[in-house]
């Protein structure tokens, strides 16, 4: 036993566990050991080289039956989890869609989590409801939604975790809806629509919601329409099912997809919905957060059609994880299909309506104080600042697709709208579709071998692809120039070096 | 403009959103600022006195178009955010079931916020799920669960955001389970049962999975069986459901009520579940943190018979809002229900099937780093530290009962089980038992509204009660000396102080 055991030992231990200078001076250790990390974050491997188990292998098998000292911690923390760590935070980090945290949202969790109050309902903590509809309405207004999604307006926003909880609560609105006209046995003739392009969470929801398996529609998309879904065909697949005496409920549109970022119709997908009274969802996860800019507002055009839009401010708006925005033209919906009235927490607010309880608007009680962090994200950049910080994103990726088309051996596979790039090695003469797809798969695990970059795949119109997504806070052009890089001396390796090319 | 703001603006403004010197400094001053607050919040009126509305008025109705320095928007949480707070960290806080954080739990969310992982699967941040996994089986064995829980007995342990989540999933993959058996259409048919004290998530997580309303079997309990579910009764309904060629699937049984801490008899329960072979989740919510004590463990016995069991660690184990463990027998059932493979997370060492993807063991894909707050408080306390803090709350609660037993206006309701009393004032001569119920309906009030203290209600065999429950984490034995005077004065008020009694 160390020094510094017998130091912190007893008289730590005889303290409160939130003994406040306590809490101060571990405190002050803990952002500085933060701080550091993201000063030394861009030199370590992007992903973790871990192998199964490593982690399990290094670390005690039980608790330990006494304390330890909070400094042995935070160096077992630096040895053995920091290298176990796929560095999300790195500027080096272009896979899937980045997770955007900021000074500014961390921080906002970190008041969140030491005020721990537990916002069920109004009462319970009166201004964690209240600063969740204020900075509800306030990014409704920044990005340009209808008043009928406002509190204001009648409609109005929640906080969830993730875009897999605000499309099953919507669906749950929709289906108890739908249910209450043709009758709750009927649950078994429930359909569900959306592109074969959406996010697994949609088949998700649909699944926990009791919609029948072969009642999931995933429409098919094409090359040729970007991968959009087309109206038309919704409109006949409804039709067709109507026919045959199903009952379609639900549409999930996608405003920016995983695979390619590509962007549904929603105007016409609307009028299509509400031709038949159907909910139609917006699941802007994503994309949703370029609307900030007014040059892509219009990808949300006809959004007023919509009966509910959600998207993840810890995805593209530098709030930490978790942070989905789920905005309703009808919170009477949500609440008719997630309300639960127990009497032990009965009170007069509740009681005289002039509240928000938003354990009704979502699957759990409990919940944690999230507005804190996307208030203090949207009062420190405010609307310019967010703009710029987007648009710098942009601009990194189109430097990046302009990088690839320059070099012939490497093809971009569909237009770049937001910040995400995908691009491919080209077929090369004689290689079928599969060889190639396995070369760029190999392209891909090199990358992410080496370390000094990690990007993630989707296979679009049969194409495997690569996919780089410019969006953790730290990166700067530079880093994307260097992951430029590493991707043509990859290429070099694998199609030989000596091959003259277009460079 | 101040001169702060013409400081901070600019220059701060051109910086990148997590540069680490801001970073550093800002994290600072927050962290001193919650220290303060923990020095001050005793102070504070408990429940906030804000009325609906309050804040709102309070703030712009609109996001600013430029970003605004740090220590404006710090002098605005402590002028217009604490004041609306309810202090659930405030040592007079006794309300529903407190929520227990401390310095290690704090740090440990700062942590997962600052690394910013967001670990659906193994390889998105190896260390994040195999700490998960560690911590779970620690965590296990220090509560003296049965190996089949463990990762090592086959079973497993996930973290979840709350119980309702919890229940839901557990709810699912015994729904799955029995479909795969009976046919998809059959959803109609399934029954699920708890007693009529088990918690609201009970019926929400039913309502989610689609089981119809008439078929949430709440099974009634008595006042002579300590509000605890019958066996017998549960046994009697089971056969009558399945003789009207109903499905009976899942039971909810619970050890520590809301209401009352009632300890349903898992043993005989377990029996009657597999006799039919019906999934039983075990809700440990509150409670089953106290079987880090020896002396609390037989409330767990027969526990090898369930099929998955949960308590929060945010309730009663010093972990920062938000922590759920869920443990289950058999994964395989859990991961059946939830999981999804989507092309753009598939990876060699998810198909090697030698890693755990936690995405499949929940409802959501996004999951924030909770493994790190709960390795961190089973480190810095230890066993034997956990067990002296959970005792000092029974200690300090049991105290409490004494002074309640000691003044013959109160009585007990039912006995003390762990750090909650549920007492009232007696029902006097002539005084109806609605009377009755309204004069201990006003002292709570009373009490609340007087900021000193919080508490909270139920109705328990048709009486109204008041809760105290210990378990913030700064409450010491003079918070509840000064709680029950509190009490005292208030009753003096409300039936008379002249009155003569056996104080």
């Amino acid at each position: 036993m160390g020094k510094e055991e017998l130091n912190g030992g007893k008289s730590k231990r005889s303290k409160n566990p939130l003994d406040p200078e306590e809490f101060r001076r571990q405190g002050h250790k803990v952002i500085d050991f933060l701080a550091d990390y993201y000063l030394n974050v861009a030199d370590y491997p992007v992903r973790s080289n871990s192998q199964p188990g490593d982690l399990r292998r290094l670390l005690p098998d039980h608790a330990p039956i006494s304390g330890e000292p909070f400094d042995a911690i935070l160096r077992d923390i630096q040895s053995f989890i920091v290298p176990g760590l796929t560095h999300w935070m790195s500027p080096n980090y272009f896979a899937y869609f980045p997770s955007s945290g900021s000074t500014a949202g961390f921080l906002g969790e970190v008041l969140s989590s030491g005020f721990n109050v537990v916002g069920f309902n109004w009462l319970s903590s009166p201004a964690a409801t209240e600063l969740e509809t204020l900075v509800m309405d306030w990014l409704a207004k920044a990005l340009g939604l209808p008043e009928s999604f406002l509190f204001s307006g009648g409609g109005g926003g929640v906080l969830q975790g993730t875009t897999c909880e605000a499309i099953l609560c919507t669906m749950l609105a929709a289906r108890e809806k739908t249910l209450r006209k043709i009758g709750t046995h009927r649950v078994a003739d429930l359909v569900v629509y959306a592109s074969d392009q959406a996010h697994s969470a949609f088949q998700k929801a649909a699944r926990i919601a009791g919609v029948q398996p072969e009642n999931y529609r995933t429409l098919p998309t094409t090359r040729a329409d970007l991968f959009s879904l087309s109206p038309d065909l919704l409109r006949r697949t409804i039709s067709k099912d109507m026919e045959a005496g199903l009952v379609p409920f639900f549409v999930c549109a996608t405003v920016g997809t995983t695979s390619s970022t590509a962007v549904d119709p929603i105007k016409a997908l609307c009028e299509v919905a509400n031709e038949r009274n159907l909910w139609l969802h917006v699941d802007a996860a994503y994309a949703g957060s370029s609307c900030v800019c007014p040059e892509f507002r219009h990808y949300f055009s006809g959004v007023e059609g919509a009966s509910s839009l959600s998207l993840n401010a810890h995805k593209w708006l530098l709030t930490n994880l978790d942070c989905c925005c789920l905005w309703v033209k009808d919170p009477s919906a949500l609440t008719a299909a997630l309300s639960t009235d127990p009497e032990f927490l009965k009170n007069e607010a509740s009681e005289s309506k002039k509240v928000v309880d938003y354990k009704d608007w979502q699957v759990a009680l409990s919940r944690r104080f999230r507005a804190m962090k996307l208030w203090l994200v949207l009062r420190t950049h405010g609307i310019t600042g967010l703009q710029s910080i987007l648009r710098s994103h942009v601009a990194m990726a189109e430097r990046f697709r302009c990088l690839v088309a320059g070099d012939r051996r490497f093809e971009v596979v569909v237009p770049r709208t937001f910040a995400m790039v995908c691009f491919r090695l080209r077929p090369a003469a004689g290689l079928s579709s599969e060889e190639t797809n396995e070369l760029n798969r190999r392209l891909l695990e090199g990358l992410n071998e080496s370390g000094r970059a990690c990007m993630s795949h989707a296979v679009v119109g049969g194409d495997y692809v690569i996919r780089l997504a410019v969006g953790a806070t730290l990166t700067e052009q530079r880093h994307v120039d260097s992951a430029w890089r590493l991707v043509q001396q990859l290429a070099d390796a694998l199609l030989g070096a000596a091959i003259i090319n277009g460079r």
